[in-house]
């Protein structure tokens, strides 16, 4: 792999797409992605449900609606294709090979290139999941007051890879990735509150606090995403995360998937308030 | 198939289980079902979620986990079974071939039998779903005040096929089937806040009022369950129901399958505030 423009390296903060990607509709966000622009899309298309992506072979999907069903915090589902199809009734005239930012192509478990399309690894028997995303409660958590430290600062949401396992699904297992936002004690009831109205974009928190309780031995070095900086009042609050299945190619060595890269989703046409209960 | 004490006829209102059963546990109900006790599970083992039961080939699983995620209204799934497996992690000790008060056998879409157990049609591979159902909710309407009038009438709730097609998944298809409750108009906020808030057993209703707009002719006449009577002021509103896969069965004719009676549930050790959002 040859480090591109976009793709982020430990020492290299992931940039935001553009500054003014939360004016953009969906379909235009879509259109330029599918150009090449590449970056994190934390913010973008504001009000419109992002997703994470997995691709699998349908030999593996059951295996994988099934790892989602036994684990919803990490991996709610939003939506299934039928094999070889890569259109999904969540955006109209999407092309889910092309309109993302940046994709991750796996064999056997390991991460073999990060291309801005996936037009020459396509399969006809994949099928793809798009999974909630936790950038969609951003929003609401932001018009609660919540402070959001990492768009504030113009990262990506740091990721970490937990010591708690998912509960297996055939041949896939693996550990649960969480994100973390640091959130100032006074707004911590509304943001467990707010993120508790969206189960199907994560819901609640996982944890509150002590790191060290999910296994995680530093903030300061994320698995995926950026460290965020975070003020002197704030807790850690770590949300269950849609990189999960990326944990679990890694630990189960499906022959091969494709994933979007962490922080770099898809966006989608549908409405946040629509995945909210109440 | 004979007739037996506790099987529902057109003209027979099939009879609660027991009129203490909200006191028993969970663990003392299933042993009575296990002995063969019958009849609607309605407001047994109070406060403890109860589940519809599908139970078909390995073959035709993943079409069966598809057709949930993609009507989780429906067909919100609590927990699926590994092929053979007859336990499930929600209520330990269970035995899934014989804890429900009634069965039904379909073979080719068609049913074939309505035992008390299972046990001479299991096949080791059998995946089993459990799916929410709406009498988990009826707990919290009632405790916000909203009349319950198939419970207070001593009937199974009525259940209807309606003209709204499910979407389909692989080789399943069908209507959806819903539940319908009178409620006084006055209670009506209450009863859609509070069903809203437990997305995991149906969530909010999917209509209110006009039955017709569902295809529904004759409230008189339900599919499933029995009639009830309804107060002047009552509005009738639909939930939508765990029996839609048996609807899918009929409608998509796998080879085998079998499910739970209506009315007739499996009671889990969970307890409905797990499944509550806010």
């Amino acid at each position: 792999m040859n480090p591109a423009e976009g793709r982020q390296t430990a020492d290299r903060p992931l940039r935001v797409i553009d500054e003014n990607a939360h004016t953009w509709s969906p379909e235009d966000a879509r259109a330029r992605l599918r150009k090449g622009l590449t970056g994190a899309t934390a913010g973008a298309a504001a009000g419109h449900t992002q997703a994470n992506l997995i691709s699998v072979p349908a030999d593996w999907a059951y295996d994988t609606l099934l790892f989602c069903q036994r684990n919803p915090k990490p991996c709610p589902v939003l939506d299934v294709t039928d094999a070889g199809s890569f259109t999904t009734v969540l955006a109209d005239g999407a092309d889910l090979r092309t309109d993302l930012p940046r994709y991750r192509v796996w064999q056997d478990g390991e991460l073999v290139d990060e291309p801005t399309d996936v037009l020459r690894y396509w399969r006809d028997d994949l099928v793809s999941f798009l999974i909630g995303c936790s950038f969609t409660f951003e929003w609401a958590l932001i018009e609660a007051g919540v402070p959001m430290r990492h768009i504030e600062q113009g990262r990506n949401v740091p990721m970490y890879v937990t010591g708690r396992q998912c509960r297996p699904a055939g041949r896939l297992h693996g550990p649960m990735v969480v994100s973390m936002r640091p959130v100032p004690e006074r707004h911590l009831a509304a943001a467990i509150r707010e993120s508790g109205l969206l189960p199907a974009v994560h819901g609640g928190p996982v944890h509150c606090g002590d790191p060290s309780a999910l296994g995680i031995e530093d903030l300061g070095r994320p698995d995926f995403g950026d460290a965020v900086d975070a003020e002197p009042d704030d807790i850690p609050v770590f949300w269950a995360c849609g990189v999960t299945p990326q944990a679990a190619v890694t630990a189960s060595r499906p022959p091969f998937a494709i994933t979007h890269a962490p922080g770099q989703m898809f966006i989608t046409d549908a409405r946040d308030e629509q995945y909210r209960v109440a």
